[in-house]
């Protein structure tokens, strides 16, 4: 043990007793709606990413704010540990707020929400996604200099403003500023725990193919009466399209879909099995009962191991008060296939648009926008930072899981592709966590125990 | 011949001379938009009736505006002449506009523009349905008036201002009017020319079911990577409920839907055919060329024989700028069917909601909302006013027709069952009129020729 790994009791204590300030801290970061899909946001986002900027220089960090074509990046390096040098990945951008009615509070106002269970809910808009998540480990550097005045290990941060919307700079950013971001691995904190006493180290991630389409039939609106049964309806198309993507057992009809996708390894299978799962209550605690996914697959392949097809929004005819006999001259549609190991989101892709374009009639036409892409990615179990962090997590926790997420988060591939650096994935938020819905929470547990975890993996790693 | 019908040649050349101020006192009307199925537009829609009050008033009627649960009526009345008394019905509310950004002016500032073809334009909402088209029938009245001091038979007017939105108000202001109302027969001015050339008087007219459901699944919206899959997805199963309602051969698959529905008579279908249609035109005015509804019936036979089911609007999920990563807690469609003779709007509705039911998974819901039925009427062929009516026609346009009309005009259906009066359904109005589309548009001929047109047939009623 090193001379200042040997402070870790010291800055846990530092860190368990400066909370109040670090919850202060994180509110006004969620308070700067940083809105990355609407440009009507774009100042906030550069607010944010300048906020971010000055509070890393404050605990001592060398941080700039870096413009891109899109919303800026935050970097950040603080080498006055020794060691292994690990870059943290966090982004600073948050989902939209719609359907807005469905808050019960101002969503870029937090609120501390006692439980019945002892716990409290931190509310807001990325209160989980991901700055209460980035936060976590913020703070923990900030106690680590606070106490010891460096870090255990050499530590670089990148925080981005445009994960929410498909991260379009990242890549050529990446290949810019590829020398000063290369690390030993990065680390994202941005993943579930296995449940609300067990935290997960996340191993299996999904890809996606984010699809945009568009079906155009006459060149105008038209009046239902005058031209009902003759004329091409794009929403009668948009809906049999829709419909031909799934098939009565739950599975994705789409040509060559299932190519290369393989069974759960036995080991990894084992350990999801020994890891407590309830089905009943993941659907459960959103109102549902039965799963929609392929028969036969436990709900935890359904979300992790098995590729899926998801509808996000249709739109098209009169959508106001009251009812308007029209037949519109255009539908539209966002989707999105989740992709697992073997499948390539290219291939994928463009089977999804001959699938589509097959069924647009001679007479109508369709126009398709691509949303971003992302191969899913797998994380070798043996690695050596690996297991330094299952033990670190296991000395807060008492215990610790391998888990695998649906979500994609496509910066696990574009950094493995461009920087040839692994990922290593851990996240302190629960499932129920709403992320991407009215009401999103962070659990105050969540925030202090994370806070702690990487307090102690900064120290593990400098073992 | 009346002494005072004798003056027709008079009263038609007065009409033709003072077409300008037609002009004027109709686009006064158009400015107003009273758009009935929006509630912020009641304002302009008590305004719109009291203006048509006033200028029914100026030309000698006894006329008021009623007022009515929702938008008022106007009732005008003048038995300053002799023979049968008709009563013409008509409405002064408009459809939205919407989509906004596909209109070329403003809807609400009606434009006169030339086209190729010699004839012009009145372009604005209202321009043909209806405020141009009952504003022919106030103008032939205004001439006869101005020439002879009277009208040739006696005649009743009412105007509503909910046509649009299902004309909530019209029974039970039928029901308490109904002795103030009963006339020999009902003249309505909302119904389509065969062609350019030729006049027709509808004399089948389609029913409809118009219903609005919501599906709901999960009790928020959610990450569809974290549930992708597992969850149900409201989309996907609004999508399947669609697509469900017609067969690939463009029949409509709902169960009993075609129960009674006959066959076209041979005598209307012998007239049908010899009277001049280009189905190839019918629908290249629209930028289509493949008729959708059932293989093997006319594109005519699709529009006013045959019963149909439309898709007027889908909203769910996400449909902002950029890509949300959602799985919508609910999904809403706007339906409608159109009905023939021999269907039951009740019992269609009653399947409709039997067939959705059914394919609602256990775990979620469905609501439903009725905006309006109304069943399929169709006018005795040969009553003597038909007749005299065909005989004015033809004095005006050398030919006349005998039509049906995909629309519903439900107040056809009221007035029969409160009032037990028949219908004479003539238009002069387009094919390609864009009523309830972006930049519709009336003919300055069919105003013109409209209201010689009734001042023919207002002459030769008293015969």
């Amino acid at each position: 043990m090193t001379e200042q790994t040997a402070q870790l009791p010291a800055v846990l204590a530092h860190a368990e007793a400066g909370i109040d300030a670090s919850l202060g801290r994180l509110f006004e970061l969620i308070r700067i709606p940083s809105v990355s899909t609407d440009p009507a946001y774009a100042e906030d986002c550069r607010r944010c990413a300048e906020w971010l900027a000055a509070d890393l220089t404050g605990m001592g960090f060398e941080a700039s704010v870096r413009k891109t074509a899109g919303h800026p990046m935050v970097v950040a390096h603080d080498h006055s540990g020794e060691g292994p040098h690990v870059l943290f990945y966090g982004h600073y951008d948050v989902q939209p707020v719609d359907p807005l009615n469905l808050w019960n509070s101002d969503p870029f106002e937090p609120l501390l929400v006692p439980q019945p269970n002892g716990d409290t809910h931190i509310v807001a808009r990325g209160a989980s996604d991901d700055k209460g998540a980035l936060f976590t480990f913020l703070e923990a550097c900030r106690a680590w200099k606070d106490v010891t005045g460096s870090l255990p290990i050499r530590v670089s941060v990148l925080l981005e403003g445009e994960e929410e919307s498909g991260s379009p700079s990242l890549p050529g950013f990446l290949d810019t500023a590829a020398e000063e971001l290369k690390a030993d691995v990065m680390l994202v904190c941005d993943t579930d725990m296995w449940d609300a006493e067990t935290p997960a180290i996340t191993t299996m991630l999904r890809g996606i193919v984010k699809e945009e389409f568009w079906v155009r039939c006459a060149d105008r609106d038209l009046h239902s009466g005058i031209y009902g049964n003759a004329a091409r309806n794009p929403l009668q198309v948009m809906s049999e399209i829709i419909a031909s993507l799934r098939r009565p057992d739950g599975s994705v009809a789409l040509d060559g879909f299932y190519d290369g996708v393989k069974e759960l390894p036995a080991e990894l299978a084992e350990r999801w099995k020994s890891q407590p799962f309830d089905d009943k209550k993941f659907l459960g605690d959103i109102g549902l009962s039965i799963p929609a996914g392929e028969k036969g697959r436990s709900v935890l392949e359904q979300v992790w191991s098995r590729p899926s097809f998801e509808v996000s929004g249709i739109s098209g005819g009169y959508a106001g008060e009251g009812f308007k006999a029209v037949i519109p001259a255009e539908a539209n549609a966002k989707i999105s296939f989740r992709l697992v190991e073997g499948q390539d989101p290219d291939k994928i892709a463009a089977a999804f648009r001959a699938h589509v374009s097959a069924m647009i009639p001679a007479d109508c036409s369709v126009e398709f926008r691509n949303h971003g892409t992302s191969s899913a990615t797998v994380m070798p179990v043996d690695s050596p930072l690996l297991t330094k962090m299952l033990r670190a997590l296991e000395d807060e926790w008492g215990r610790s899981a391998i888990a695998g997420t649906g979500g994609s988060i496509p910066i696990a591939t574009v950094f493995k592709d461009r920087l040839g650096m692994d990922s290593l994935f851990v996240g302190f938020a629960r499932f129920d966590n709403r992320i991407h819905s009215p009401n999103e929470k962070y659990d105050l547990s969540s925030f202090r125990k994370g806070i702690r975890s990487w307090v102690r993996v900064l120290a593990a790693f400098a073992q």
